[in-house]
């Protein structure tokens, strides 16, 4: 029995160096892609100092994410999100001249205005890192989210803000919706874009704080 | 050295054994609540069978779960979601009369028209089968959840369906969605309470076939 044992520990040992090295591949792969966006200036500028901050840690990386944004979206065949494409795409505050720029432009299908919070895509090495990163979502308010993978060396959680808006504006050539509705919408819309902001500045000093 | 790992062995035995212990504890309560809310026909009607199956299963137990909703929220003060208030709720198709009843009606603050899509927590007993929820969330292609806590005999998924609508289209006594605009969209809206619904139906039939 004790030489199974013996055995047995020599095996988890192996498993672990494997799984080491996996998640280290991994976040190197990814800080890789994250330096190289940011410096072709291609990442979420609200984002950047999150992500560069997590990609200097040990046990932590992340991988695709969003701020936030305000989007026309464009759906050629109702319901068909696969065929779904960016009509319109901000990053910040959106004036009411740009958002019918977008509206009056030639589209097809249905027309979306959205207003859609940040999303957050953190990997870590260890079962215990990842309960580390749920933990500060926890404390800094972000109620959505949770590990969607969990292989040794390959914990991935997902997380997003809860500002949202998304509703039909336009179909074919007909506008649906009111200057006065869309007036009070891209003003409500602008102010909830503000809020999910902090709320992610909110979420990086707690990992700050929080992670190593 | 021998003796240690005799003695850390033990030592897991007895963890194991506390944790299946609470794993034992939650489920019997959370099956109790179910059974009584479905005795009651508080629980809701969509969401049944699936709860039903889960609550039968040895590793499984859902908690707190809504299959999908049309509604009009009240928000007495901008933005403070803790006030938030149900003006109207429903959880089937809505006619076009309804749905005016319930915005003209008095109303406080501001008043959104919500699709909200169904959310499903499922409890688990370990790491193994809380991933056996994720890979049939995949199976069925729900898109969104993960694990949100993971503890020794506590582990909970939730997931949540992509079907949704919300918007503002109420302040104070002033109506600002006009009746051309909510008509497509309250049609939507029915129709993506469908979809969401099979969506539902086709999760339940993948947990039927991959969990006992």
């Amino acid at each position: 029995m004790m030489k199974n044992i013996a055995l047995n520990l020599k095996g988890k040992r192996k498993a672990k160096i494997i799984a080491e090295n996996r998640f280290s591949m991994v976040k190197k792969m990814h800080k890789n892609s994250f330096e190289k966006a940011a410096a072709e200036k291609k990442a979420d500028g609200q984002m950047l100092s999150l992500c560069g901050f997590i990609a200097k840690t040990r046990h932590f990386f992340t991988s695709s994410s969003c701020a936030g944004r305000i989007i026309l979206l464009q759906l050629p065949k109702d319901e068909n999100k696969q065929q779904a494409s960016f009509h319109r795409k901000w990053h910040m505050a959106v004036s009411e001249q740009e958002l019918w720029e977008g509206i009056k432009a030639k589209s097809r299908g249905e027309l979306w205005f959205k207003l859609d919070p940040f999303i957050l895509h953190i990997g870590a090495n260890s079962m215990a890192n990842a309960n580390r990163i749920l933990a500060g979502m926890k404390k800094a308010g972000v109620k959505r989210g949770g590990i969607i993978v969990a292989k040794p060396g390959k914990y991935l959680i997902e997380m997003q803000g809860t500002q949202s808006i998304a509703m039909p504006v336009k179909k074919g050539k007909k506008i649906l919706a009111s200057e006065q509705l869309m007036h009070y919408i891209l003003q409500r819309a602008n102010k909830k874009l503000e809020k999910n902001y902090a709320h992610l500045k909110r979420l990086e000093s707690v990992f700050r704080e929080e992670l190593e």
